[in-house]
């Protein structure tokens, strides 16, 4: 038997007791299989990484993944876990399943974001796996955001933010703000307006080649009361965490990111499952009818 | 003729050149019909309240007028102008109602808000003509709001937030967030969800004399990481103003102000053609079909 | 000890052996408390109508109630039960509340429907407890509503139809169009569009002594393709039931049926833990975070 | 100068004297640059259609043109015309670059339904561009469409219907019952539930590649009241006609048609000018603030 393993990355959710104990267990468990195994980092010549614990600790640690190739086998400690399917009883099997290269792997598309500053200049690149998210500060106004797609001005959005997704973020803040869900396999960007001022907003689904320009105008026609460069009227949120830095006058770039994050699935379980039971997606008003 | 009005407050929007213009004709001409004129402030004794602006400067002066019991007269300069729907050519005609006690009054109820402290104590309290809103903080994360309704469980909204709608504010805040309209001559409170981590949220809408009991209690399962007192997850605005001193555990008592605000209606118009031209309201995707 | 009831209604559910069954079991014990009991019709005098069945089998009997005055005990067989909240187990003791005079009594508004024909006679009138929906036919094309309110001009629905909704039918196909949640205790009417060729429309709430002039206008701009008076495009429904005999060019005249509907409400339940419990409402995502 | 047109066909909106003027130029503008011009049929060996009239006009002879794989060139007689975006007084200039091969063209994706029969059999297929919609009839019950994808269960939708759209359909029935808006490049197709009977529905995205079986169940608990086979509880709509025979226990399946339909572009216009200016998307609430 070819042996697939070589190095694996063993990542536990902070400050929970359960990961650390399982992942001692999982530890030793891949030392007998004469697996090297590195904690807490993603080394480059990494052949798998398993997390431990839920999807905030699997956004953590996805972009290192993406960047050494590394698929990704989440487990999932008692929570949501979308990402995270694997139930704690399935570990040995489906690590069996990666060691003998027979693990089901889904891709998923991930985003690019660039910051360019309000001279067009580079500052920062970011991965994105769920959504780049723009939204207004605690100043109860409105913020516009002019936006272009393939080179043609598509609207200003003018609300408390716009949220950009991919297909496997569009169960996360994209849903709660209204839009649709898509399967994780579709690559697509999908545009989500958060309480927009516009009774005819709706969100809309682009390819996943599109490449969106996404000004940080600021307030609108009030000129920008509080809109200093200290304290933007706005501020910008990847994957759940807030990106400093950004300012009035500052552009994101957001396209596709080359290839793919790779995430091995549970054998037990099928998307739409999830879609009905961790989700409870189109669940009916009533069991039954008398 | 019985005079009516004795003395006016004229309230003029800041910084804006068309306004202090306007506010010296009308100055003038309230003179010339023997009446005391207030410039900016809502004394006691005051027969109306005179706003040139827009929504917003007739917002900052609500509570004012609410309490001298003052009816507003708002005339719109150019903006949308829900609340200050006199047009500029109807001022003389509709002043001159004013004095002879024949304008229209239009009766708008609001809310009343109670912040009480972790203790149970009343720290502030506050006027609504539009809403209250309780928001998530740039944390990354959703927060949650028990919320009781007549002393009965209501739900724990868990989400970017919670507005609380006046009928006034229905085609505020509470539209873009997804809620319904609410005809103004209504008596009721709208809660709509903002951004609801739940597929099934809905907005609901209470009888105006229900007591709502709003705790802001700041993350959930988490335990509040970065939910000090200092900087809580969350941030309250009321009519689109930051509220100050907030803090988790604390409780707002939301209930119906007595009495009304009263605003003086505009005879050129009425409330569905302002929904319709000036809201774009059930407006047809075509003007015809081939 | 006074006796409130005197002559009973019972009603059970067609076709149902448990509601025959526990129907015997019921009139048993009413004829031992010395009531008369009259079954599947609601004679004038009757002083309590007991349902046994579902939703459906109180929508069939509420006008009769309704007219002559008496309160519904309305009994839940194992379906949903917006309506029919009395639990099996509570029956005895509610009926001796009843009997007593000390039951809780719920007052819901009803709407009247008047059907006027082209040349505007009164040709029927209906008694609404949920809502009254006008929805196109199978001929693919959107129909054309004119709607005025309080004799102002509303707006044209256009689209799949529009359903008029009481606050107690705001559970119900309200629900599933988009439409809030309305109390069961407020007074109002809701207007929701189903399917509405606009992105601009989003449901209306009027006070409930708003009266509604609707026209049955038909097709819009292509001048009624299939609208003969024999097979018009739409159709009228109320409370479900097809209303036949609604042609082109007839109106329908919507206001509050004076008085109320009386329904004796559970003891043990309460109206947010039926939202929440049987409707699912504001349920979360996730039922805990890892 | 190549000839790319030898046989062009040219389709006119029925009844539309602007269309048969209109026709009578375009037709000896054709026949003087040596091109055959069939009227109203599309011929095998055609190379490309004309379309005088409305998206109607285009709907209709769609099926047509994709067999015979010739592109639609849609001009817009004064309605909306997503689809027929040509303006009149672009057609010679646009109907010139055809002819010399630079006209550009745009692919749409199809859905192929396949009507299955209650023993499985093949009874009816037909091309979809727009959407093929599951229709509740007029019984006022709700209908349940228990459907499959990939071979997986997807769920049961319950309510008044479920629309299944492609992108280029996203704009049309899809956005009335809510759906998100798909740029036509996409290759998905969209399930969008109409009125559903629960609270959680939302609307998802699958890929074009995924397999549909939707089963045309009928009513629900009820056991089929009224849903004989000669009047089955449903109606099943193509592109907006009536599809004849369907009946209770059929099933439709759904996947993408090979190739495409070719449509050319107006140079004038683009997608996103037509969602705004056409379709009203994003339009702000104000024109602008005070």
């Amino acid at each position: 038997m070819h042996q697939y393993l070589r190095v694996v990355s063993l990542v536990k959710k902070r400050g929970s007791k359960r990961a650390q104990e399982l992942g001692r267990q999982v530890h030793s468990f891949l030392v007998r299989q004469g697996i090297k195994v590195i904690e807490e980092t993603v080394p480059k010549d990494c052949d798998l990484v398993i997390v431990l614990g839920g999807d905030g600790t699997l956004l953590h640690i996805a972009e290192s993944a993406y960047r050494a190739d590394a698929p990704i086998l989440g487990v999932n400690l008692g929570g949501l876990g979308y990402l995270t399917e694997i139930q704690i009883e399935e570990i040995e099997k489906v690590i069996m399943s990666a060691i003998r290269g027979v693990a089901d792997l889904e891709k998923r598309m991930l985003l690019k974001v660039e910051v360019l500053d309000s001279e067009c200049k580079s500052c920062a690149t970011y991965c994105v796996l769920n959504e780049v998210a723009i939204l207004r500060g605690s100043y109860g106004k409105v913020i516009n955001i002019p936006t272009w797609a393939e080179g043609a001005f598509l609207t200003t959005y003018r609300g408390d933010g716009l949220i950009i997704s991919t297909p496997t973020g569009s169960t996360a803040y994209n849903l709660s703000a209204g839009g649709p869900i898509l399967h994780p396999r579709m690559e697509a960007m999908i545009l989500t307006p958060v309480c927009p001022f516009a009774l005819s907003a709706r969100p809309i689904i682009l390819p996943a080649d599109s490449e969106l320009e996404v000004c940080m105008e600021g307030f609108g026609s009030e000129g920008g009361v509080g809109a200093s460069a200290q304290s933007p009227p706005f501020y910008v949120e990847i994957d759940g965490k807030l990106v400093h830095g950004v300012k009035s006058k500052y552009k994101l770039v957001v396209k596709r990111a080359p290839g793919h994050l790779k995430l091995i699935s549970s054998p037990s379980s099928g998307y739409f499952k999830i879609l009905r039971e961790k989700l409870g997606w189109a669940g009916h008003l009533h069991q039954s009818d008398p």
